[in-house]
């Protein structure tokens, strides 16, 4: 790579000083000076990010197709309405179902990742269906049911689309306090389906307003007069041959949306709907001929399929991530901006502004940061639902089965609310660094923010969701304290004694830097704020508060606990990953590495300094060694965003262009979503306005016929 | 207030359990309900942030009219198509320039700052021209040429609408760097505007696309072959008549944006446009028949008409702010989510969970500090614009003007960054704290979010303006060192000997919960992070670095250390505008203004450890402070916000609906703006898919006359 640098430099040494300055300029000249700087194997980085070049091939395979697939056209996107929108997400379920039905579950997998990337809408709304609908069916139906509405068509889409039913207008997160009644009637064998009032109306629900015609609905079941909580029902919901809605069905359109406007997310009203017992999913609860509830034992063992969702978004946050800074980082390696001393009037790159590289290197490091964890987050999962899959009532190992859900369940809840929450500030931060252009819809930013920005509520509340990690955080302390073996994640809340009140003891300034000193700082950090949650949760118990109520009362500490506990876990899942690579991948991702870690101090530094892990004097060496990693991955940073290898399609941004010459791609881009025409509405409007009569009305003061004259104040 | 609160206790005994369950959860009666909260008359609280009655009263009047007036009706406005929004916009013009035309020119601005929050794109639409281009006119042109233009149209609209041309496809904040050309022609008297490169391209320009007749165009002026710097000109680009524009001028739309698609956008390429020389506003810069060049000594003193959209910003953070807050608090006081043990079933209010305080409470602090900083900074900008009127080379007192302007230039730099930053995390923590219903268009967040994002980029981009800030403070700081008395906002630069090193000296930690206590922090956090930023860049001197260089390398510290000392500031106006106050205004104005000062020290805990103004254990006080805070100002959070007194039509949104009936009004909304149809694409789209022929395509592989089998792998 320097070779080819150096016949650059050996080229411009050619240049008459007009050539110089133009070449200076030249956006795509400063691509590849960029690119010419890769200390390391691009293509050795992408195979190991992609976990193999298998994986790799793979997805360039599936980019290239879906580049290729005019139904995945995308450079319009941002200029056609939401009714538009929504009939060409329909229009893609053709090619979709197509991939379906014709490759392995993995390949369908990456090209699902693949499409979320490229439009999120469609993703949505295909796995509606695909993920929520078929999702529900696996998890609560017997395998009797699920032949049944297999063979119904709702494997293969035919006469049948499904929808997912879960949140009312009035309940999001407590689900055990939806409002929907299921009343078994024993006289017709139905259960009566019913919305007793205006907040139970179910909201939000995606694929309602026009494509399904079916739904997992989640109700209460009521047999003989008694409650037995929220249940999962097939509904049908519109006649397959017309779309008419069934009697009994009211179904509306939820409209326009912050993002993801190609799913048609509605409202759904039930009127005393009665739909046969046998739609009952009847895996856990079952409910009898004659009325007779049988629950199950262990009704835990059928979350782990909820937990998916949140998994895949530790990825996705990663993806989102790299598609954002793809476009600010190949931005600010062309655009210039102020000249300095020196550079006689060649502006400099935004890129080599310290402040420019602190804005966006350490979110750099931190999407690294992510895909290692998920990475790990979804082995993790994949091995909790392979043991999940032939547990049941009974088995030796259950306890440590459950205790590896309950683990991944926490795990998983803290990690999506963390990650989402950092992938969408990293848009939003990507986006500003673009200055102005952030602000167009053609340079993508605001559309990924838009989309995006649902991710921090969907499939658990971020903050409800952080705080579930913060409970579990307290939970295993407690536990440790009682003398118990935690699991891995939270490890060192067995070394209590060693870490509270622990010091950084290295020789020399410089040996922060390492790995080893960084995450023996997190867990010191982590425990001492763990330990005080689990405090002021026992203090509260001991004034005599409910377990619920304690939780509450110590909110804000479980939450910064979390947060903090997520911070120290990227960052070994990070080190771990990096430790595992050797070569120049490893020199330039231990870079990556100790600027997240760094960072990730520098950020939280309150309490790093609270429990005196760190001295001041530590904190700023800290801060500036924070400077100069962001000088080192500047260089490699470039090359850093090549291995992410996302095509120009999937990018879709001009300013994000791989061959840097984004003025033109960007200028085109603009003209061709508004060709030059007729004036829309200059007869209409700006005529009558600037050629009307112009006078002030202060001159038309009339008296009309009163005799007063203005100057009589006082009368 | 409280008798009303009993009364309603009073006639809760009434009630069947039924009755009283129904009740409890009623949103309109949860509203009521802390409604009668009130601890302080929520009127007088209105007329003291509006700064007296009359100011109440009046925002009230254009509140009622403009709610009445059909051409500012809002209701429909997520679910209008760009074009059609630019046509509304466009027509609102007629209905302004009445009032232009008819009221004072403070009553106007109130209007406009009303409008702002309503309708922000067509603000900015309006604004282009009366804040832009007039504003353009009235910094750089001379009494005559100012009333040559008035007496064209510029004033009245008539045959005449202005756009600002600053901005280029290649140059934002780099006003020097613009490569736009007007190069003087002497033989014919006239400047040649020219637009050399694709990156000088005017873009971004409010107003080119469909609206402006002429423009301020800023463009090196070249005379015999000098360049003399960025100057402005008017070049007209339109014909009034046809607006057909004129030979040599190529302009396009600049299309979707991530927000105010009222306003439209343009780009405008010059292709040797021959202007008269007397279209350079000759106010600074002259340039003779013979093309002799007269430059002004005081260029600084044309910079203050600049300032005036810095400082209106400020207290726009406020206002958006107070919108939103409305709305998230508003939706709080109602919403309910998961019942606690006791409640009889009843769930909890949103605003009852000290989580749900800690996302809200702290930002309605911060708005409150906003607001009353933004009524001090129009203050000093008004006193600054009328000395500064007046002020001409060879008076005596200008280098105090030229001290009070440069202050004032970078206060309101610091201050626009800091609080629009502030408003536009607020608008998104408000949208996230309605969950699902936050990502709705018609809840009114989302919209606010895009809308507003612009404001952290335009009139400077945020980052580059806090470095501003931040370069003031270094040589504020150098000029203190040096024994020079500075002005009020960093007067505690003069106190370093005092403020280096000093630690919080209260006797016990409750005297922690005083203005003056927090005051005197924030002044020793700052003056040391000013002084470690100052030393950083004498140290880069030192080492031989150009004083530009050596501010871009020690960036970072200018950031952190104009960071921190914008929340001083904040805080210190607070806490000045509260000891104004007395009675139950004080009452509550105090608490929220101890909120604000305790949560930003918590915000920024490791700048308070790292100096040692305060110990670990006064930081933990603090924490636990900022919860019981929150929980005292929560009491009377509705209240509060209802003093915002913005009309249900001004909030446009069901969530934030005065009288807490969320649910009905939100339903009704998304019903009216999705009215209940046929089916929209079933025929052309759904029917075709799900009654295709469905069969894997591996049932039907066929070998084609191949007459290999698949068995034969090894063949």
């Amino acid at each position: 790579m320097s070779t080819a640098f150096k016949r650059m430099q050996a080229v411009k040494q050619h240049l008459s000083p007009e050539q110089e300055y133009a070449s200076a300029v030249d956006p795509v000249a400063s691509m590849n000076e960029e690119r010419a700087k890769a200390a390391f194997d691009i293509r050795a980085m992408t195979i190991l990010m992609d976990g193999g070049e298998k994986n790799t091939i793979l997805k360039e395979k599936i980019m290239q197709e879906l580049e290729r697939d005019p139904l995945f056209k995308m450079h319009d996107i941002h200029d056609i309405s939401k009714d538009e929108l929504r009939e060409r997400t329909m229009e893609k379920f053709r090619s979709m179902l197509h991939h379906l039905q014709n490759e392995s579950v993995e390949t369908f997998k990456k090209r699902m990742e693949i499409v979320s990337l490229i439009d999120p809408g469609f993703w949505t709304r295909f796995g509606v269906h695909y993920g929520l609908f078929v999702g529900a069916l696996q998890s609560n139906a017997t395998p009797g049911q699920l032949g049944y509405w297999f063979q119904k068509g709702a494997l293969s889409l035919s006469g049948f689309i499904g929808c997912f039913a879960m949140t009312e207008l009035g309940h999001g997160s407590n689900i055990p306090g939806l409002e929907t009644t299921a009343t078994f009637d024993e006289a017709s064998d139905t259960f009566v389906i019913h919305t007793p009032t205006l907040t139970a109306t179910k909201w939000w629900i995606g694929g309602a307003a026009h494509s399904a015609t079916h739904s997992a609905v989640f109700a209460q079941l009521i047999v003989k007069g008694k409650r037995y909580g929220t249940k999962c029902f097939v509904v049908p919901l519109r006649d397959p041959k017309t779309y008419n809605t069934l009697p009994g069905i009211n179904i509306g359109d939820i409209g326009k949306k912050m993002g993801r406007d190609g799913i048609d997310n509605g409202w759904i009203q039930f009127t005393s709907v009665s739909i046969p017992r046998s739609y009952l999913l009847q895996k856990h609860t079952k409910v009898s001929r004659t009325g007779d509830v049988v629950e199950p034992k262990l009704q835990q063992l059928t979350y782990g399929a909820l937990l998916q969702g949140r998994v895949t978004m530790v990825a996705d946050s990663g993806h989102f991530s790299k598609k954002a800074l793809s476009i600010a980082i190949r931005y600010a390696a062309v655009r210039r901006q102020f000249s300095n001393s020196g550079s006689n009037g060649v502006e400099t790159k935004l890129l080599d502004y310290p402040i420019h590289q602190r804005r966006l290197m350490p979110l750099l490091s931190q999407t690294f940061a992510m895909l290692f964890t998920g990475t790990e987050m979804t082995e993790m999962y994949n091995v909790m639902m392979s043991r999940l899959e032939g547990a049941k009532e009974g088995d030796a190992d259950l306890d440590e089965v459950i205790e590896v859900l309950k683990e991944t369940h926490s795990t998983s809840a803290g990690l999506k609310a963390f990650c989402t929450w950092n992938c969408l500030s990293t848009i939003e931060a990507c986006r500003q660094a673009c200055g102005g252009h952030g602000y167009s819809s053609y340079t993508g930013l605001a559309a990924m923010y838009q989309d995006f920005a649902v991710q921090c509520t969907w499939e658990g509340d971020n903050t409800i969701l952080t705080l579930q990690l913060g409970r579990y955080l307290i939970s295993s302390y407690r536990e440790a304290v009682s003398g118990k073996k935690l699991s891995p994640g939270v490890g060192y809340l067995n070394n209590l004694d060693q870490l509270i009140g622990k010091q950084c003891s290295v020789n020399k300034m410089e040996d922060i830097l390492s790995p080893q000193v960084i995450t023996e700082g997190w867990q010191v950090v982590c425990a001492n704020v763990v330990r005080n949650a689990s405090l002021e949760f026992e203090a509260c118990l001991k004034k005599g508060m409910q377990a619920d109520d304690a939780y509450e009362e110590c909110s804000q500490s479980r939450l910064y606990a979390a947060k903090l506990h997520s911070f120290g876990y990227l960052f070994n899942r990070f080190a771990d990953g990096v430790a595992k690579v050797t070569g120049d991948l490893h020199n330039i991702l231990i870079k990556v590495c100790l600027l997240y870690g760094l960072y990730s101090i520098e950020e939280n530094a309150g309490a790093f300094l609270q429990y005196q892990y760190f001295t001041p004097a530590q904190i700023e060496f800290i801060r500036s060694s924070v400077n100069s990693l962001c000088k080192d991955v500047r260089d490699q940073a470039i090359p850093l965003v090549d291995s992410f290898n996302l095509s120009d399609y999937m990018i879709n941004s001009p300013l994000g262009r791989k061959d840097g010459n984004v003025y033109v791609h960007y200028f085109d881009q603009v003209k061709r979503s508004n060709p030059q025409g007729e004036h829309p509405y200059f007869d209409k409007l700006i005529k009558p306005l600037i050629e009307r009569e112009v006078g002030y009305d202060e001159d038309e003061d009339e008296e009309a016929g009163l005799e007063d004259s203005d100057d009589d104040e006082d009368y």
